[in-house]
């Protein structure tokens, strides 16, 4: 028999009654705040190899050592904390980063939402997934390219918000280009608490921007802010901290850092790697620099207030060696992530890397391919916390509107994949086997008709109808069926409540601020 | 630092002196005759969970047993070999199928092609690439969807040969429906010897035509066809028996398989299971009926002929529980995949599954990321002999043109990525990184330079560049470059060598036996 030729089977349709069923159960069973693995994280290296990479990036602290750019106060802790200090290079004993992060580093932590039925727990053997982060542009099928606006901002907000398959929220899901650069972060801010109640992410721009988020969680939280048990403030935040590799970092990031880091809330501290530009064209060099550079920042986050919360984060890819421009979803960044990730759990730190990254300009093949070859490895590789799960384009230069919902599919499928197999006597299924028989079919078996509602992951965009019934309906891409699936979306929306005292306080807060000082597009 | 402001660094346009180098290892590196995997294989279950499985295969095999329709032989040798035999059921005591394939079967096996610098080891940690087989239509951009012909099935057979990652020709790449059924395995057949030197697979939809092939690779190695170390014929054919799941084997491929079989050649005893359909909608369920499935058809090879080579098989989708339809690129088939992968392992036979499957109809996202969601799971389960690697579109229904070289490209990234991480000097590249230091950039450095060839996977098809550039060069979608790869690669293909008395013999043989009978459809 050939193997296409059993493809044309089909079951009768469901009955109204199933169809019910179903809709009920896609509904009940769709949300949870975060995915708990169920499945083994899948390793590259071995214990000797990952050693390796780690003497290297004890190495490369000591004798190379990482640039801290005009911020005298880092330097000065760097000098207490026992470092070598020579002009902003500051020089590592072996040891000494691996051990401040390991004294008092947490493993997992709770960010808190507003909603704290969508608390996530970052860490250990979960998966938050967040949107994409940073794109000056959007895109749609409509409008095709152009600069991102509030109103994108919003938009994504309200989609991330819908989507059961992302647990957050998000940062800078778009730069609201149509805004002052030194104000926009208070609207951004301000619409994540307004338009969804997960979880999300601070400005990190300026120290004064970090330190006006802060503030816009504490009148969020109120009297909450602060755990009642340890006096410590509750993780309501966290954050991105890029290091400019090789082995610098700039004043602006570490003033976000000492901001939420003496907040106690947590950052995400990222060595942001091409490979070939930032790192050496190798998985085993690229990973033991990422390691170093991660170390240093991590560190200092224990110095200024040891046990506040901090991810390992890594962003690599590699570039094209023809034309240098930026590659991603092949194989070599996917090596980085699988070697990172077993770094960090070795390390016994939350890890965030990965997410859906391509190239291409456009929702395409390209964007798809890409996409998977990165999300599938974020997914095995266990990695705790995913920024840029939803929406990618172009190396994060544009945001796209279908490229989001189809994003979002994807993630959803990584819930049933990290569920792993069932191996219950329901999920061992020994009673249909033996119902049905030699030459039968399951449609009707009773064991079928009991695990209708949840047997399979269901796709919404994904087309899978006879070329027949396809071509009838308008022979659709998969873009086309996404245009129509966002917009569906976003005119269904309805807000999460808000307490109106909050929404108020906040609203105060943010025109105080920007009322404080001129626009200004720097 | 937001995360796209990195993107846009760009290196110089290598010198001309760079651009023919890396020309020149492009070529060098390129071809190897199959992948020789260096990371670990990724598994989902322990030992604990697997022998959960085996022991559920056994107990089908035990208490619901497998039809062997309309093939009486097959009912006696079972007899003989001990099983209960009631009408054409056969019901097996617990461990015999097992038993019989770990006495005789090989763990791996050489299929030698007429080219043997092309033979490949198929077994133990190799893993080989072969095209999709059996779609009776095929699809590009100029002609859309319509019937394939034997031209295409040509095209395609040219086109597997040049592509460096598909180490194998497959078999009915495309059915050639404007031949006659009875006789259009000659013209495939031949079609794969003259237009090739990679190895193939025989014809199964009929035992004489299986003959055949026997025949056409008699002809095609001569003297050289028995090994004269061992007396027996050398595996020539690797030939794909499909189970009529559930628990059927039907008179066709089991007259086929005994032919190879006798002869010494290799199959891949394949339930075919949409679960839902042929079978439980769980992952346990569907892989304990795999597992008994394949495992009786292996034993029958055995039995027929021990030592003779076999690979366990499976091919397992899900299907749509609103309308019946196949599925593909879902999480579930990818948990059955490595679950299977462990089995076969267990069992220490090769292992065929997976490909670059997909539900769409054409070349889009959804296209790639149900391919991207099979084929990474194929490559990272260990999966030994992978068909449909290339060109799968539509369920198996359409061999797309475009398809077939985004999936060779895909193909070739799997490559690099199953080479894992280089642990050598040169691949920690700490002189690298001691060169560079703080904030300055890789591009230039001595160790960039030694490794720009060899650096990093190059995809021929997906676009790099900047959106002004891209906009450029006309906006093209993935699909449409590789609509202009497929045309190019046809005008420049170049028929390997074959002597000329063996062209003749083969086609003497040829025409000999389509004169010996009427054309038929059926």
């Amino acid at each position: 028999m050939d193997e296409q030729q059993a493809t044309v089977v089909h079951r009768a349709r469901p009955s109204g009654r199933d169809a019910k069923r179903a809709a009920r159960s896609a509904r009940s069973s769709a949300f949870v705040p975060y995915i708990t693995r169920k499945i083994p994280c899948y390793e590259v290296l071995d214990a000797e190899g990952l050693a390796i990479i780690e003497r290297n990036a004890d190495t490369i602290l000591e004798q190379v050592g990482i640039e801290f750019r005009d911020d005298p106060e880092s330097l000065a802790l760097w000098r207490e904390a026992g470092a070598d200090v020579a002009g902003e290079r500051v020089r590592f004993p072996r040891g000494l980063c691996r051990a401040l992060v390991q004294k008092t580093a947490p493993a997992e932590f709770t960010q808190h939402a507003r909603n704290p039925a969508r608390n996530v727990v970052i860490g250990g053997n979960r998966t938050v997934f967040a949107p994409a982060y940073g794109s000056p542009f959007v895109r749609n099928l409509d409008e095709g390219r152009r600069y991102a606006r509030i109103e994108d901002f919003r938009n994504f907000v309200k989609l991330a918000y819908m989507a059961t398959s992302l647990h957050h929220s998000g940062g800078t899901i778009c730069e609201p280009v149509d805004l002052p650069v030194n104000k926009r972060h208070l609207d951004m801010v301000y619409s994540h608490i307004k338009y969804s109640d997960k979880p999300f992410m601070g400005s990190v721009t300026a120290a004064e921007r970090a330190a006006d988020s802060v503030e816009m969680v504490k009148i969020l939280f109120g009297a909450d802010f602060v755990d009642a048990a340890t006096g410590r403030p509750k993780t309501c935040l966290t954050s991105l901290i890029n290091v400019n590799s090789p082995m610098t970092y700039d004043a602006t990031m570490l003033g976000a850092l000492k901001v939420y880091a003496r907040a106690n809330q947590a950052t995400i501290v990222t060595p942001f790697i091409l490979s070939g530009a930032m790192s050496p064209v190798t998985v085993a060099g690229t990973a033991a620099q990422t390691l170093a550079e991660a170390l240093a920042g991590m560190a200092l986050t224990q110095v200024l207030n040891p046990g506040c919360p901090v991810i390992l984060g890594s962003f690599a890819s590699s570039i094209s060696m023809q034309s240098g421009a930026p590659t991603f979803g092949t194989p070599e960044p996917a090596l980085v992530l699988y070697t990172m990730a077993a770094l960090a759990r070795r390390l016994r730190v939350p890890f965030r890397s990965g997410g859906s990254l391509c190239a291409s300009k456009i929702p395409d093949a390209q964007a798809a391919f890409e996409s998977a070859q990165t999300l599938l490895p974020t997914s095995l590789a266990g990695v705790n916390f995913v920024l840029h799960v939803a929406g990618w384009l172009e190396g994060g230069l544009a945001m796209g509107y279908e490229k989001f919902v189809m994003d979002v599919d994807q993630a959803g499928m990584m819930h049933t994949l990290l569920a792993g197999v069932d191996l219950s006597e329901n999920g061992q299924a020994m009673d249909a086997i033996a119902e049905v028989g030699p030459g039968k079919h399951f449609l009707g078996c009773a064991h079928t008709q009991a695990n209708f509602e949840s047997a399979f992951y269901r796709s919404p965009l994904a087309d899978n109808n006879s070329y027949e019934q396809w071509e009838a309906e308008g022979a659709k891409d998969m873009a086309q069926r996404a245009n129509e699936s966002w917009k569906k979306q976003l005119a269904e929306y309805e807000a999460p409540p808000l307490d109106p005292a909050i929404d108020e306080a906040l609203l105060e807060f943010v025109n105080r601020r920007k009322a404080a000082s001129p626009d200004s597009m720097v």
